[in-house]
This record gives C-alpha cells, structure tokens and sequence, in this order.
C-alpha cells in the first residue's frame, strides 16, 4: 500500500552516537519509511522531536543530500550562520559537500515531526560541527582518526 | 538558506504531455525546489492542485523511486486496487519498477499542496497505465513506440 501507515511502523530512539553526544538525541524517535515503501533510491524517515530533543549532533553529509519537511509543531534550525525557526510546510535542502552543519532543536514545549529524506552514496562521510568527532560508513572517530566504540545506526 | 523560501520560486503549470493527455494537469502548479536547494541527487517539487486537477496521468517509474508527503488539503490517491484520500501529514511511497500506476486527483473545492520527492535514475523509463502512452528520458510514444510529438518537462 502506497499510503503509509505510519503509527503501525515500529518507533526508536536508538542512536550510535558514543556518550556523550547520545543524551541531546534521547527525545528523537524516529521511525524508518524506506524499507517499509520498498524505496532503495533514498532514505526517508518520519521524525517526533520531544520537547528539548535534538534531531542530530550539528552535522554535515559530504556524499548524500538531504531534505526536510516540517510536519506539526515547531524546531530553530541551527547553523553556522543562526537560527531559523521550521513550522509545518517549510521545507529545507542541505546539499551533499555543504561543510555549514546543521541540526534542529525543539525548543517548543510541545513534541515537534518531520518527514527527513536522504539520497546519494549512504555509505560516504560526513563530519560534526560543534564536537570532535567524523564518520563514515561504519562508525565514528576524533577528527585525528581515532574510533570511538559504537557503530553507526543504518 | 537551507529553509527554501518557497512562495518566491517560479509556480508553472507547464507540462511536456501531448493533447488531450496535458488538459487534466492544467490545474497543477509545480514548483521545482531541488536545483533552488542545490540538491543533485534527488528531485523534489512543491505542487499545488487546483479543484479538479490531476498531479499527472496514472504512471509508474521504472528507474526512479517516489515519495509524496502530503502539506494541505485533500487528494485522492488512484491505482489498480481502488482509491485512497490523502490528508496533511500523509507520505506515500511508490517504489521503481512497481507497475501500479498511480495519481492524485483533488477532488473537492479547495487546492491542495504537496512535496513530491525523487531518485534514481533520471534518464529512465515509464508507463501510464489507463492510455496508450510511455516515455523515456526524452519524450513520450504510443506503446508501439511511435513519438509523440512533444518533449518531456526536466
């Protein structure tokens, strides 16, 4: 069925982010809708944002664009160069080599969602903005090369 | 600004389909968000249905998969096995190859608007599933291959 039903797919607040960069994402649960659609093009998550959660360490994709489309509720978008607040509608792109880091917090009292779609190489690098820490494929590491001990969620 | 400011991106309701297959789209005012966003790994339009317009002629991909995430108002969803009304928050996925041929129809009195999001394989094929017609990265023929004489939209 082409529709989702998306409350019956199975929700995570699963992350391979080593401590302690995990806490800022313990409010995000996500729940995967490509492998669900069948899609093998591009990745799609439906994303809930608790109150204070954080959709992700401030980070960059150096080999997949992303896009974002802003469900219910309210998130800051933050950046190098500020913040900007994403309501239902807005939708944003963040190419594949842009080094300007990017993640979104609900500073709203209420649960924020929204549809965030990838696409490109998955299995490429990226780097974070405002920690020590880079990834690839198959896990993390200090911006000298050293791993830290968990593996990248797929 | 990764945030699209989506109400200055030229709306057209353009379309490459050949008479009489282009009258139903009329009413479909597209914007196309991804080269505004810099994204080349993925399409992504913003489109308004007026009453009565059609997103497309039924249709399936067989290179590029699909993901609608519905924004306001309401749409049926039309494929082989029946009908499905489509409201805001609502994703759909249509993956490549799947040849259940799919649209949208706004059927009430009020437009309706949605993020339409693909991948895959730009150049490649398709078919419409209630007539005579299929296409490939450059335009449009009868299933017997014979074109037809317009250019298929980039």
């Amino acid at each position: 069925m082409p529709k989702l039903d998306i409350e019956t797919i199975p929700q995570s607040n699963k992350t391979g982010y080593p401590a302690p960069f995990d806490a800022a994402v313990a409010g995000r649960w996500w729940r995967r809708l490509a492998p669900v659609g069948g899609l093998t093009e591009m990745g799609a998550s439906h994303v809930v944002l608790q109150p204070g959660a954080w959709s992700s360490q401030r980070h960059w994709h150096n080999d997949e664009d992303e896009l974002l489309v802003m469900l219910t509720g309210e998130a800051v978008l933050v950046e190098d160069d500020g913040r900007t607040v994403l309501r239902p509608g807005d939708v944003c792109a963040w190419p594949k080599g842009a080094t300007n880091g990017h993640h979104l917090i609900n500073e709203s009292d209420a649960p924020c969602s929204f549809i965030a779609i990838s696409a490109g190489n998955r299995s490429g690098t990226g780097a974070y903005s405002d920690i020590d820490m880079k990834f690839d494929a198959a896990g993390y590491y200090r911006k000298d090369g050293t791993p830290y001990p968990t593996e990248r969620m797929k």
